[in-house]
């Protein structure tokens, strides 16, 4: 953790450095005002207010899942909000919604971001709604106080963000008809769902964008893990989403009556999951670093009491930020698997789950936006993974992302319990208003 | 394993010795012949044959549920060949078959030999149908040879064994009206269930009988493990039908989200449950003895492979002859589970699944006939527990029991690949012929 800081601590350096030499003097003075900005905190908190009521759940939160009525109110809502921030708005093919603002520079290309504001079943009032709105809000401060920046500036809203980062995924990579097919938790079909938003699934090649299309990307998220609540630190500075890999597992043993059979003659499929699932803890935290394993998802067959399990399949899930860090305990887990097999006359097969993500490192430079940003906001920071999925990281596929955390309560997401604070969420969004003027004075990394 | 067969070995001389004594000396020339009497092996495997077609499945096995048509169907089949063996048929209040025949003395209590022919669904052709026909075959065996024993003797078809021991728990214990209500696996409950057999559920105090009112129990069974057939040995002699305690077992954690929780911050209910299923395999095993423990079902909660789950439910069984031994795996199980809990802040709760069985001891001197008359006949024998339930155990509650095993080819048995050989099939009933005798000259034990 402390090398981690340390080695951005230095890159943040660097990058303000060179940011101050690469051509801002020339407005000096604009920057002095612009440096006294602040986002309106009373109206974004009060648009999360208003935005949770579009699907609102007896438990507190929001069951707003995506090609929903619910989804469908919030987001006219949402671009009502966009429209007074005096962004012009459209819906693309693939259902996102774009709030765009002219820059100075013609020549540039756009700063894209926002988040999505579609939840999980019984999800909370934070998870992408605060991303969205605090979009909308530095948009609406900007316009207030007069500013263009040189870059033009994009709102995003990525339709379907829960049920497989769909929007973001059809601006940034090809959708096949397959994956068109898929049944959301609406009920409605990728394609269905596209359609019910105003979209067009015929024409999705026409959304896509390639890798230079954008000048730079950011989000601002709940953090939805403990991490800046448990330490007391404001801002969360995204070194990247994490992998993940994703195997189906089955154990095969032998069923048999669990009165009449020996325990020396057993082949329990049960007691060889048991010993892996202890394996996959011991051997993802025998290394030093942030990355995570879990078994979430378990069932024995036949599943009775007095049976002794045959089959069982379970899941294992690994994330890290290094793909090889990944490949290495996956490797040493059926390795494992191997050997626990042969305690008890058991096999284990592994069926790679589809579509493992790969790790998306956000770019340096744009972390030490944040990082400047935040420190001159007088807000204390810290340079984490995100064990989460994020439509950042589909954008990291066509330009140079960031994002940035604010405290998830408890570390609670997915969740009615799911809360931010309105003072974190004012914080997040003028780090994100100061990270966007940094980064459009800076322009774009090479 | 060793010590067990001296020992019975040694009480099996005793009994043997004491039987010799007792009374037979007046029917010596009777003895001699009645000790070459053997069954008609092929008539018996016949009859093995022909009642695997009611209820017959694909599979090459049999569904015939207890309260299905095909029990009917298999029970008229029955009761056909007790008439042709000469018994005297009737269906008791509570739906079980008997089959009676006279002693020479009016005033010694029946001794009373059967078993079942109801099959779990999707079973074999072997369990609970080698005790019946068995039985049958003896009856026939003894009306053919003119052999008039001094017992009454009563064949016993027991309804409903595979859902719970019904017919024999009506017999020998009070049947409450909350049990009649359960719905067996025909779809009917048990009060219906007796009815449709012919029985009368609204008069099962009648059928009762108490400790004292039978001289004795024997039941030819097939192992449904696979000592005998792995040791190649001929004859089981059961030492008693092991004991279960059961127990619904809830780990509580907390559910989280599998990227953004860290390893140490973890409350995984699915890792600890996991800990302590390789717990109850290395407790149970670390005593010496013939006690197994099972954990056969599992679920965890939510149960998706991107959720750390919050809560899992299994089951817990552990069975043995010795009640005391039972006691102290589970507590050893529930302090392990204490310690499992405290590693990642988890706890466990355990509740006792409704009708834990008690052990059911056979009683050495029927064991011992059982060996006499398996060593007169020259088959080998091992003593051994009985893993499984039978309605051997509901019988000792009012007399003395005994039971015969005969191997299962692989240890398979609920299952349509259940096999006994013909031959097996013959020794059994050879060897349940000849214990009855003797046990009829030696009379009930004191």
């Amino acid at each position: 953790m402390v090398m981690d800081r340390r080695r951005f601590v230095q890159s943040a350096s660097l990058a303000a450095g060179a940011a101050a030499t690469a051509g801002v003097v020339r407005a000096a003075g604009a920057a002095q005002s612009r440096a006294s900005l602040r986002v309106n905190g009373t109206r974004v908190n009060t648009h999360l207010k208003q935005l949770s009521e579009f699907g609102k759940n007896p438990q507190g939160g929001v069951s707003r899942v995506a090609y929903s009525d619910a989804d469908r109110q919030g987001r006219e809502y949402t671009m009502g909000l966009m429209r007074a921030a005096q962004l012009t708005v459209s819906v693309d093919v693939a259902g996102n919604i774009w709030g765009r603002r002219a820059g100075s520079d013609a020549s540039l290309k756009p700063v894209v971001f926002g988040s999505h504001i579609d939840s999980v079943p019984e999800g909370g009032n934070y998870d992408g709604d605060v991303g969205v709105l605090g979009s909308i809000e530095v948009a609406q401060t900007l316009a207030e106080a007069g500013v263009t920046t040189r870059h033009p500036l994009e709102v995003v809203v990525w339709q379907n963000e829960e049920g497989g980062l769909w929007g973001s995924h059809a601006v940034t990579g090809p959708v096949t008809a397959q994956e068109l097919a898929q049944v959301a938790w609406s009920g409605k079909s990728i394609r269905d769902g596209i359609a019910f938003l105003g979209g067009d699934p015929t024409k999705l090649d026409s959304v896509r964008r390639r890798q230079g299309d954008i000048a730079g990307y950011f989000e601002l998220h709940i953090e939805q893990g403990g991490t800046l609540d448990r330490e007391k630190v404001a801002i969360g500075i995204v070194e990247g989403i994490v992998g993940i890999a994703r195997w189906r597992v089955t154990a095969e043993g032998f069923a048999n009556h669990a009165g009449t059979t020996e325990m020396a003659g057993r082949r329990d499929a049960l007691l060889a999951s048991a010993r892996l699932i202890e394996a996959v803890n011991r051997i993802v935290t025998s290394l030093p670093g942030r990355q995570v394993g879990t078994v979430g998802r378990i069932q024995a067959f036949p599943g009775a009491a007095n049976v002794i399990p045959g089959r069982v399949e379970f899941s294992i899930e690994v994330r890290d930020l290094d793909a090889s860090k990944i490949d290495l305990l996956g490797t040493e887990i059926r390795e494992e698997a191997t050997r626990i097999g042969k305690l008890n006359d058991t096999t284990f097969s592994f069926i790679v789950d589809s579509a493992p993500h790969k790790p998306a490192l956000s770019h340096p430079a744009l972390r030490a936006h944040i990082a400047t940003a935040a420190r001159q906001l007088g807000l204390t920071t810290k340079v984490m993974p995100s064990g989460a999925g994020h439509d950042a990281q589909n954008a990291a596929l066509i330009g140079p992302m960031a994002m940035i955390f604010v405290p998830s309560v408890g570390g609670i997401s997915h969740s009615p319990r799911e809360f931010t604070t309105p003072e974190d969420v004012v914080n997040g969004t003028n780090v994100l208003l100061h990270t966007l003027l940094a980064f459009d004075a800076a322009g774009a990394p090479r």
